[in-house]
C-alpha cells in the first residue's frame, strides 16, 4: 500500500516528522506571545489564562499544516506565520468552549480551564482569544496585500461559522440521544466541523498565502477534507481505546457525553433489538455530575445515625435511595458506559470504523498524488506526504 | 440646566425619540435576518436560537447610535446598516455569554438562553453570532471601500478584546470580593467595558462610515466615553431600585453576583467597620444555586420518617442541617442581599452615584456642544442631543 501511494516520494522519518511539527509549533507559540502581549491594565487577570492551553503539550498540527502548505508552494514563513498562529489560537479557544460545553474534566494532561477557574472565566478567556485573533488577520493587509488578506479572513470566518453549526448539531444529538444515525450524517458533521477547521482551513490559508492558483487551492482543500474525516474517525477510536495518560483526554469521554461516532452508530444499527433499546436509553441519560462534598457528608451522617440506632433500617434505606437521586438522577453510571463499550466490541464496530477511516485516508493520498507533481521537491511537501501516510498506516 | 446644554437645539419629543429608536432597531433586525439566513443543513438547530435575544423587547441603542452618527454627518443608511446590525449581533452574543458567566436567570422579560437550553447550547450560540458578524464586516470592503472597512474592523476587534479584558476584571472582583475599590477603578472598568462597546464603538463606527475627519472621530468618541460611564452608573442604580418587570433583568442581580458598583464601593468606604466587615464577608459568598427538586424530596422524606417515628428528633435535626449545607454552603441568602442594600441606603451611596453620573452626562453634553456646530441640523443630530439630554435628566 505504502509503495502505491508514495512511489515517487520519501516520507520523513518519524524523528524528522516530529521535529518539523515541533519547529512549527515553536514558531506559532512565539508569534502568539507577540500578539497576546499584555499592554492593557487589565491584562494580568486574563493573558496568563489565554496562554494556558496553547502552552500545554500538543502536536500543533494546524500551524504546521498552514506553514507546510505555504512553504511547499514556495511561499515564505513570514507570510504565513501570523495566520498559522491565529489558527492555533482559534483552535485553543474552541477547545476551552468545547470543554465547558461537554463538561470535560481533563485536557492535554491537566485539568480543564473551567474545572480550575470556573465556567465563567473559561467562557470569557475563549472570547478574549477569538477577539485577539482579529488583530493579526487585519495586519495581514500590510503583510501580504489586500487580496490575500481578505481571502484568509473569509476562510477563517467561514470556519468559525461552520464550526459553531457543527457543534450545535452535536449538542442536539447528545441531548436527544438520536438513534437512527446514518454514516452520511456523521461524515457530513466530521467534514463540517473537524475537517474544515483542523485540515481544510489551515491548508487553504497556507495555499492562499503561498500563492496557489484557485484550482490548486480547491484541490488541496479536497485533500484536507478527506484527511480530516479519516483523522476524526481515528480520534473517536482513540477515545474508546486509548489510555488516559497518552491520550490527554478522558477515556470513554465520548460515551459519557453520548457523542455520536461512527462506531456507536454502527453498533446501534447492528445490535439485537433489546440491546439497542437499552443502549438508546443509556444515551438519553445525562452525564454524571461531579460528586458533591456536602452530599457525601450527609450520606456519612445517615450511616452514623443508623449505626447509633437513631433511625430505623427502613429509614436508612429510604434516605440512602433518596440521596442517590439527588446526585445522579437520570445520570449515566460507569456500568452504563461499560455496557455501551461492550456492545461496540460485540458488533465489531471498531473494525468497521477503522475500515472507513482507511478508505478516506487513501482517497486523500490519491488526491495529493495528483497535485504533488506541481509542487517542487521539498521537506514541506514531504511533511504533507508523511501526514497522509500516517493517517493511512496509523499504528493501533 | 437644560437650556445651558442645548440652547441652540431642540431635543426630540419622547414620541419622536422612541420612534427613531424603533425605526433603527427594525432596520437592524431586518439586516441581521438577511445575514443569519439559514443556508446550512445544520442551521435549523442553531439559527432560531441566534435570533432569540435580538427579537426580545429591547431599545436597540447601539444600532441607533451608529446610524444616527453616520447620518448626522451626511452619510447614508445603506453605508452604516450592516455595521449597525453587526454591533447589535455582538451585543446579543455578549449578553448570552455574560448571562452564562453570571448565572443570571432572566433577561429582557424572559428566561435566559442557558436557563432554557443549558450552558452548552448558550455558549455555542454566542460563538456562532461572533462568527456570523465577520461576514458583513468583510463585505464592507465592497460597500464602503477598503480604508473605511478596515478601520471599522479594527474598531470592532479592539472593542471585542477590551470587553473581554473588562469582563475578566469583573469576574475576578466578584470572585475575590475585592473591597478597597476606588472610584477610579470603577470608572476605568466602565470606560473599558460598557462605554467602549455600547457608546464609543457604535459612534466611532458611524463616524468612520459617515466620512468624519480623524479629529471629529476622536471628539465623538470622547462624547461616547463620558455618556457611557453616565449610563453604566445609571444602569447599576436601576438594578438596585428598578422593578423586575420594567427592568427586564433580575432586581438586586448585581448584589447577588457581588458585582462592584459605584454605590457598593462608596458604601464600603463609608460604612462603620463592623458593618463593612459583614458586607465584605457576604460579598465573598457564592451566589445561591437553584433549588434542586430531588433535594426537596429528600427534605420531605426526612420530615415524614421523623413523623412516623422512624428516626429520633436529634437525627432529624442533624439531617436537616446537613441537607441545608448541601444546598447552600457558602451561598448568599436573601437576608444577606437585603443587608447590603440597607447599608447602601444608610450611607446615601445611591445619591452619591447619581451625582457622579450627572457629572459625566454634563461633560458629555459640553463635548457634544463643541462638535454640534460642525454637523448640519437634522433629526439625527437631534436624536444624539436627546440621548445626552436623557442621561442628564433621567427620571428617577
Amino acid at each position: 500500500m505504502y509503495a502505491a501511494i508514495a512511489e515517487d516520494e520519501c516520507s520523513l522519518s518519524q524523528i524528522d516528522f516530529d521535529a518539523y511539527l515541533a519547529e512549527s509549533r515553536t514558531l506559532a507559540l512565539d508569534e502568539i506571545r507577540r500578539f497576546v502581549r499584555d499592554d492593557s491594565p487589565f491584562g494580568a487577570v486574563l493573558y496568563d489564562l489565554v496562554m494556558d492551553y496553547p502552552l500545554r503539550p500538543a502536536k500543533g498540527l494546524r500551524p504546521a499544516l498552514c506553514l507546510a502548505t505555504c512553504r511547499a508552494l514556495g511561499g515564505s514563513i513570514s507570510a504565513a506565520l501570523p495566520s498559522a498562529a491565529v489558527l492555533e489560537l482559534y483552535h485553543n479557544a474552541f477547545l476551552i468552549h468545547d470543554d465547558v460545553e461537554d463538561g470535560s474534566e481533563s485536557r492535554r494532561g491537566g485539568r480543564t480551564l473551567h474545572a480550575v477557574h470556573g465556567a465563567s472565566v473559561a467562557v470569557n478567556v475563549g472570547d478574549a482569544m477569538l477577539a485577539l485573533a482579529m488583530g493579526p488577520l487585519l495586519d495581514n493587509v500590510r503583510l501580504v496585500g489586500l487580496g490575500k488578506a481578505l481571502r484568509v479572513l473569509q476562510a477563517i470566518a467561514q470556519m468559525a461559522r461552520r464550526t459553531a453549526e457543527g457543534q450545535a448539531l452535536e449538542l442536539m444529538w447528545a441531548r436527544e440521544g438520536a438513534s437512527s444515525l446514518e454514516d452520511e450524517e456523521y461524515v457530513r458533521l466530521a467534514e463540517s466541523k473537524t475537517a474544515l477547521y483542523s485540515f481544510v482551513t489551515p491548508i487553504t490559508v497556507g495555499a492562499i498565502l503561498g500563492g496557489a492558483t484557485p484550482t490548486q487551492i480547491e484541490a488541496l482543500g479536497e485533500v484536507g477534507r478527506r484527511l480530516g474525516v479519516a483523522f476524526q474517525i481515528q480520534d473517536d477510536l482513540l477515545n474508546l481505546m486509548g489510555e488516559d495518560e497518552a491520550y490527554g483526554k478522558e477515556r470513554y469521554g465520548d460515551l459519557w457525553e453520548g457523542k455520536h461516532t461512527l462506531a456507536l452508530a454502527h453498533m446501534l444499527r447492528h445490535a439485537p433489538l433489546d440491546r439497542r433499546a437499552q443502549a438508546e436509553s443509556i444515551l438519553r441519560k445525562r452525564r454524571a455530575p461531579p460528586r458533591s462534598t456536602a452530599l457525601g457528608r450527609v450520606l456519612a451522617l445517615v450511616e452514623r445515625l443508623a449505626a447509633e440506632g437513631e433511625m430505623s433500617a427502613g429509614a436508612r434505606r429510604e434516605l440512602a435511595e433518596g440521596l442517590q437521586n439527588v446526585e445522579s438522577c437520570d445520570a449515566k453510571t460507569f456500568g452504563d458506559v461499560e455496557f455501551l463499550f461492550e456492545q461496540i466490541v460485540a458488533q465489531r464496530s471498531i473494525e468497521y470504523a477503522r475500515r472507513v477511516s482507511a478508505d478516506y485516508a487513501r482517497e486523500a493520498a490519491a488526491s495529493f498524488r495528483c497535485l504533488s507533481a506541481e509542487l517542487p521537491a521539498s521537506v514541506h511537501r514531504q511533511f504533507l506526504w508523511s501526514l497522509i501516510d500516517f493517517a493511512v498506516h496509523r499504528d493501533w
